[in-house]
């Protein structure tokens, strides 16, 4: 399969459609996909965001798993993730990592144990890329979660047992990633 | 937070924007994201697509994952994925996850381990929900692939070795979920 030619449909600030002309097995067809790009033929190997799953170490408890609880206007409701957010002009990964995770749970990064190439979200309907970042954090005197006006986000520190009870809950909305690292946590029956 | 009203911005026949004012700490705000649904507010609890995790289990050899290598048009290459697809009128999260496992890769659903509830791929761009469903397969004589037209899908059949090497691909492009999946047994340690 190729793509031959692609259009913008719409002139959005944040997301716009664009119309993609394909051929493949002698056939053309049409597939219309949303981008955050100006060109996304021209930014094919970008990352767009950063998804972190962050274990909370303390010296009185056992490691706890940092969960979010936030507003989703595309959804219309609260959802289950963990910290996120977009790169920045001239920001590379870890320092996205590093902001994100401060300025959403009032955190601070220790070590970074696996970040994953940028990831396609749902490749069938855009081009956006987030990277996974599984990193180790701590609590620290002076810092606090400082959010932007759009934003309306719960931090939850789980333990074991409630987070294999989250992963197993049939009544909550959750992101695909952050379900898939819950999920990872369960089957390995403990958090590393 | 809570949204004040949706207007839909295009009409495509299947991606669509739509712009939705929200109110958050007595401020309002336009919040633009694309869906596949007519009505993004009256469907709020749906599912529309599953990707299926299988693992294929024959006589002669070790448990193989079955990864597929899928041209999306969004990303104008090749990733790495898992069979997925969209549910049909009227059919359920089981009955797609056997249907589609079949077209894209002839081989037969015979266990369903564990499906997720419906889960959101990128909730700040999109209201799409994905129910990830980790299976077993067979293999059984004259069953083929069957694609459509728009699919150009090549099956890879993985034993753990070859897994573990393809998660650690840099160089490679990933569905998201599907990159979790991989991360999951290759910290497990194990197939299952």
């Amino acid at each position: 399969m190729e793509i031959l030619g692609v259009e913008k449909l719409t002139n959005e600030k944040w997301l716009n459609l664009f119309a993609a002309q394909y051929r493949h097995d002698g056939k053309t067809g049409r597939w219309v996909f949303a981008s955050r790009k100006p060109d996304p033929q021209a930014n094919k190997n970008s990352c767009d965001a950063v998804l972190i799953v962050p274990l909370l170490h303390t010296p009185e408890q056992p490691p706890r798993l940092v969960v979010i609880k936030e507003f989703r206007v595309p959804v219309g409701d609260y959802i289950y993730s963990f910290p996120a957010g977009l790169l920045e002009q001239g920001e590379n990964i870890e320092e996205t990592v590093r902001r994100e995770v401060l300025e959403e749970t009032g955190l601070e990064l220790v070590r970074i144990k696996r970040i994953s190439t940028p990831l396609y979200s749902t490749s069938g309907m855009t081009d956006e890329t987030v990277a996974m970042a599984f990193i180790d954090v701590r609590a620290g005197p002076g810092l606090a979660q400082s959010l932007e006006g759009s934003e309306d986000i719960e931090v939850l520190l789980l333990d074991f047992a409630q987070m294999c009870r989250l992963c197993d809950a049939t009544d909550a909305r959750f992101d695909a990633k952050a379900w898939a690292a819950l999920y990872l946590y369960q089957q390995l029956g403990r958090f590393e």
